[in-house]
């Protein structure tokens, strides 16, 4: 679109993110034929309580800077060109990519910070302690609500679903509790985490998602909370990304999502082989959007 | 259209330059609603020699690698997912952004040897020695061609044109062959190329382009050839055209483009209150694409 958009739109503005601050939130937003840049800042969590703002996987409206009419990467950091959009119109694209189909959302740029040296926080971060786990698991309310309606629309009636870095636990027991006939099997690296997971899970394995604790094939949903950039590298999470599919059936499908940026584009899941059924999802209320992808492995892998 | 291109399309690919590599060697092409990514190598500089092929402003249809589905910038460099394109249709899309007046030509990632770090080369490549001369002027014969063509276009009559980097002056010269009311005006800080100027042009000053020898909205027609990656920085880029810019008169004229890829997006140059006219022109024979930026500065500056 970039050079296309006649001169009689607003004038371009630019936006720059220092490789030391937080490429990260800087998304783009497609959908139709509009691509759009924004800077995630905190969002509310819950509609009902406008007060509470917090930074989490959410999108709203507001966030929309405008149209992409150019990016750079320069020693200065990542500069992206923009008109800047009405408030009116980013309210009708985040409602109208709400019910495309083919609408993505996704952060291109990887948490550097060194220049050209990506980092994943310390492993110390993900200490279960109760009122972390708490806010954890509320923050990703929307995320639960949307994999029971991403299921209920793949027909999904039950069978082996499992989560290589699982945490607490509750987002395989939620989805028990809507489809009681899976069978939820949980992972983590973080033994305080096994613990709490099996207390909620029909099977938990300690160790690291590097090295899958099922066999091969052995899953019919395969849920990856964990390729996101508060907890991997972009490196890291396509090695991760491959490992945990690996045991999933062919047929089988594969939900991607996560607290913060996924550090995957769409693509790379087609270039697995996957078909690509959705990317993003609304929050029940659609005041937000939220990266949310449903992926279909084929039956013959090529 | 990166999350919109409906998935009966090829499988995506993606190539990855890090930041080491060229990263200024990628180029986007757009044309139309398609957003093309490529990679820049050695280009027949005259169609009729098929065999002389060097490294240029030249963008020929064999470079374009598909259209862009994502891209990403991560600790690796950069990476473009795209959808590889068939040969014939990659010439279609080239023949069809030399006529599309909204098509662009650009290279979105700036040259940074050291992840992070952009660096311009040192000033000693500057030695004007004849054989060098020789073939820097050889090479940017299209250059010359596509300004003859821009200016009647704009109906130029002559008036004074200015090049505060105008190296062996040939450029100028040129202009003033063809439109003989033009007083040519140059400016460069090697010694050896201000010697060669003064054989060519009306008028040549000795001195960094970041304070232009000639007065304030004394210029008709500006001829910015240094912005370029082989030149400058994309921050330098930035000041150096501000620079110029404020010589030029209200209603004149500007032309940017370069042998290497431009450091600047047409979106900085709306951004200074310039109407750009056109991003790109296409060589004589229609073979090859090239950055060429026909920039009009407003009679009112905002």
């Amino acid at each position: 679109m970039s050079g296309c958009i006649p001169s009689i739109a607003a004038r371009p503005i630019e936006v720059t993110v220092a490789f030391n601050q937080k490429p990260y939130d800087l998304f783009e937003l497609q959908t139709g034929q509009v691509r759009l840049i924004g800077l995630k800042t905190e969002a509310r969590i819950d509609p009902a309580r406008p007060d509470e703002r917090r930074k989490s996987s959410l999108v709203e409206a507001a966030m929309i800077l405008g149209p992409i009419v150019a990016s750079r990467v320069t020693a200065a950091g990542i500069t992206v060109y923009y008109r800047p959009a009405r408030a009116d119109i980013a309210v009708r694209w985040l409602a109208g990519a709400a019910t495309d189909p083919t609408a993505s959302l996704c952060y291109p740029y990887a948490r550097m910070e060194l220049p050209g040296t990506e980092t994943a926080p310390p492993d110390e971060d993900w200490n279960p302690d109760p009122e972390f786990c708490t806010s954890l698991d509320r923050d990703e309310e929307h995320l639960r609500t949307a994999a029971h309606e991403a299921l209920r629309r793949l027909g999904w009636r039950g069978g082996v679903a499992y989560d290589p870095a699982c945490s607490t636990g509750t987002f395989l027991s939620s989805l028990k509790s809507v489809f009681p006939a899976t069978r939820t099997i949980g992972q983590d690296r973080n033994a305080g985490m096994v613990s709490l997971a099996r207390a909620r899970l029909d099977e938990v394995h300690a160790g690291d998602s590097m090295r899958p604790a099922v066999a091969r094939h052995s899953v019919d949903l395969l849920v990856l909370r964990h390729l996101n950039v508060a907890v991997t590298t972009a490196a890291e999470a396509a090695a991760l990304f491959r490992a945990a599919s690996d045991r999933l059936r062919p047929g089988g499908h594969c939900l991607v999502f996560g607290h913060t940026p996924v550090q995957l584009p769409s693509a790379f899941f087609e270039m697995q082989g996957y078909r690509v059924l959705s990317q993003l999802a609304a929050t029940p209320s659609g005041h937000a959007l939220f990266e949310f992808y449903v992926l279909a492995k084929p039956w013959e892998t090529r």
